[in-house]
């Protein structure tokens, strides 16, 4: 009972502004706004209608995009057998501090315990050496949605939890062309479905090689930067190379009837997904939902006395249909509270646009409609309101997309050349009450040079865009000539 | 090596016939038409893309339904706490025999061990206990898609693996009549699903209490009948009374301000659906998918020869654009092999329409459509092809129930009265290489009875139908006055 009442105090209390405490802001938001709880399993949490559903119309999002691109759905194993994981060394090193293990099942001990799954790679190559025996078998295009476990010490909800929900797609070539192809591909669905449906901007690029996942011979990231300034990691996608292929002897006999390794790729995104757009879109009022991911759309209130409510109620009913009737995910509220405590309500949980509706309204054959991005209202015509209104969701869309962008250039640093004036630039900001943001330096390739960055400073490289704003000359620890322009910034 | 080529081996030969041996067939049929394949995890399979694609099919399906009856996906932790188990003294007698254990992670012991979950109900429980205050809060009503574990001894694709996929509801309501309706309700929409959409004709009705869910006040189920006679439960809901509330404390307050326990049910199906479908529609060509479930729906073949393919080909794809347009699922089998070869390949997949055109069709604008169901061939005038065709998949659809319904109609017995009678039942049915079927026959209500009749002939009892065809008098087993009318059968 205790830690009910608890529960209750703690979802009640108001949302700590993010200047105050960003980290606080964001836990505040995310249960009061009911996306999720904390579960009694170490570092997990619930995943409640209101977060599930943001993740369902992710999950919609981009596996028609996967459909579109010829790639299928499947589903292999959780379990994975311990020796999997000694095939591919770096493969092991990299997950194994991490992995949950089954020990005993059906009441008796393992001959061979199992891992839960951190990722697929060894299992599903497993099945493609069994699967793969000639060109025409190739390419295999195979997408798995799942849950997945890494036992993190520190753990932060939707972006760092011990399950968690993702999809990882898992391809095999011919050739290394036609994997880099893939990998290529895929990352731009991801940045296509991120910027586009989730308006979050992104920055696409190469992965450092201390950056890189775990027996990837190149990874590539789309990265984005939350109202913190701290970056995330929003999706991956790695070109394999013929490591996992030698590993579990996926070999195919080719036209010229000769046998070889296939050409290995893994992407995946997750439910962080679900926290980089709180993080990004929302304010101290709660959440702020880009129009085509909210499950809600459209919330429409009546307003005015109760004596005059009978003909208010008769025209939403009649705007409700046509909304829906056009495609909006509309709702309405006609719950028997005041419309001022219904606003906040729906703002709080990121609705993009309100609908008000009084007597006055029902005699002049309008609507009020209020934006969550802008906050600015509108006086619509109740002749065409759908069209009206998917115009306005489309504003609010890619304005939200647009302060996204304008927030990351107003944060995005191009000219820090040394780690002293990466210092002196987080001393300043921190002085003037700033976020430090991100900062765009040359790099000169060598690993000792990115991990002085991260130990003095918490900036780690984030990617080698391939588009950089400005492209940098020379390292920014060691001031040797830069072979590459590198985002550096803290991250989740 | 020698195992791939064993593969290759086993998968390439022909599907034994149903009437050689009906689960040789079943397992040849799945891996030839690429449902499945067998994992390096014990008892578990890969649900390769053929077969993961009707589940996706079947989950859309449900999905809906839920969904148009008030319920929202959310997801929960899948390791259960140890302690979890002992709050409800029944639920952990029949699940804890068939737990996998979790006892390691992050390279340390874990203080408590953690069970992959058999179902969920513990740990949503123990959520709901902290969700539910006032009865404003109920009703609850959430449905969660997951992975779920259960250590069975004896497995069997699709039917009975360590891991398989379902979905489980689990509801919370102010009291028992409105949890009832509930537990009805979605037994009502797991008959509509499995009857309209995979076209399999179920009973409806209460299983006995030895066949109950473990801690459940009452199971209900639906349950079909298999071309080899035996018996899938094909979905089951129950309503679970106050006995998870009081085991997790899931208390609320109601109006007239007394706290009371909540009543719950939950209710699940899973991938042993696809299984079922294979083994009611399926023949010695393989499978046959009902078109409301069929990946493909139709697929298009030309015929003729090579000198006037490309006529042919310029009609087909015109076709293709028109049925596409109109939303039928098609695709085109244009590869270099003959159209018998494909005709066949197409039939072992199970396509419930083919649709074939050659120069002489082209001339006379019309096709020849073969249904996979009767393998009677139509020809369809290519004027309103789309409307013919959708009338066809509709007539396939309705042919594949009535067939599956007299099947069972035939296969079923309602004349036996008592042990000596199952047995000479089953005597006469061996000796006439016919199936035994399912028989319908009185039982007392003893637990006893019902015990002795599935030891001594190997039928179990598989529920108390709703709507039996006849009513019986006398128990099959004491020849005492029958308070129930049963199906008994063998079953998966």
């Amino acid at each position: 009972m205790q830690e009910k009442n608890q529960n209750k105090q703690s979802v009640s209390k108001e949302i700590t502004p993010q200047s105050k405490d960003f980290s606080r802001w964001y836990l505040d938001t995310i249960r009061k706004a009911d996306l999720m709880d904390y579960a009694p399993v170490r570092g997990c949490i619930v995943f409640k209608p209101e977060g599930f559903e943001l993740w369902e119309r992710i999950q919609q999002a981009m596996d028609k995009r996967f459909k579109e691109t010829g790639h299928r759905n499947a589903y292999f194993p959780m379990l994975i057998p311990e020796s999997f994981f000694e095939k591919e060394k770096e493969h092991v090193e990299g997950f194994n501090p991490e992995l949950p293990w089954v020990t005993e099942a059906g009441g008796e001990p393992l001959e061979e315990k199992y891992a839960l799954r951190p990722t697929s790679e060894t299992i599903i190559g497993h099945m493609y050496s069994q699967w793969i025996n000639s060109y025409r078998d190739l390419p295999v295009l195979i997408n798995q949605w799942a849950n997945v476990f890494r036992w993190e010490k520190r753990t932060f909800p939707f972006l760092r939890t011990s399950e968690f929900l993702w999809q990882e797609g898992h391809t095999a070539h011919v050739d290394e062309a036609e994997a880099r192809e893939e990998t290529m591909r895929m990352l731009e669905i991801y940045r296509e479905v991120v910027e586009n449906e989730l308006a979050i901007p992104v920055w696409v690029g190469q992965k450092t090689p201390s950056e890189r996942f775990a027996g990837a011979v190149d990874t590539y990231s789309i990265e984005a930067m939350m109202q913190d300034g701290k970056a995330v990691q929003a999706g991956t996608s790695h070109y394999l190379g013929d490591k996992f292929a030698i590993g579990f002897n996926i070999k195919y006999l080719d036209r010229d009837n000769q046998h070889k390794y296939v050409h290995t790729t893994s992407w995946g995104t997750s439910t962080r997904l679900i926290g980089s757009m709180v993080m990004v879109h929302g304010d101290d009022k709660g959440l702020a939902l880009p129009p085509r991911i909210a499950p809600t759309q459209v919330v429409i209130i009546p307003a005015g006395p109760m004596s005059k409510r009978e003909m208010v109620l008769e025209k939403l009913d009649e705007i409700y249909a046509a909304l829906k009737e056009a495609g909006v995910r509309v709702r309405t509220d006609l719950r028997d509270e005041t419309p001022g405590w219904k606003f906040n309500e729906w703002e709080m949980r990121g609705v993009p646009v309100r609908i008000e509706i009084g007597p006055r309204d029902v005699e002049n054959n309008q609507v009020v409609a209020a934006r969550r991005d802008t906050g600015e209202k509108t006086t619509l015509s109740i002749e065409n309101l759908a069209e009206s209104v998917n115009q306005l969701l489309a504003d609010v869309q890619s304005n939200m997309f647009q302060r996204a962008q304008d927030f990351r250039t107003a944060n995005s640093y191009t000219h820090i050349n040394s780690i002293q004036e990466l210092h002196d630039h987080i001393e300043s900001s921190e002085q003037a009450d700033k976020i430090a943001g991100w900062v765009l330096s040359g790099w000169c390739g060598n690993d000792d040079c990115e991990s002085k960055v991260k130990e003095e400073t918490g900036f780690s490289s984030r990617n080698i865009p391939f588009a950089p704003p400005v492209g940098k000359e020379t390292c920014i620890c060691c001031g040797e000539k830069a072979e590459h322009t590198v985002w550096f910034a803290r991250s989740y």
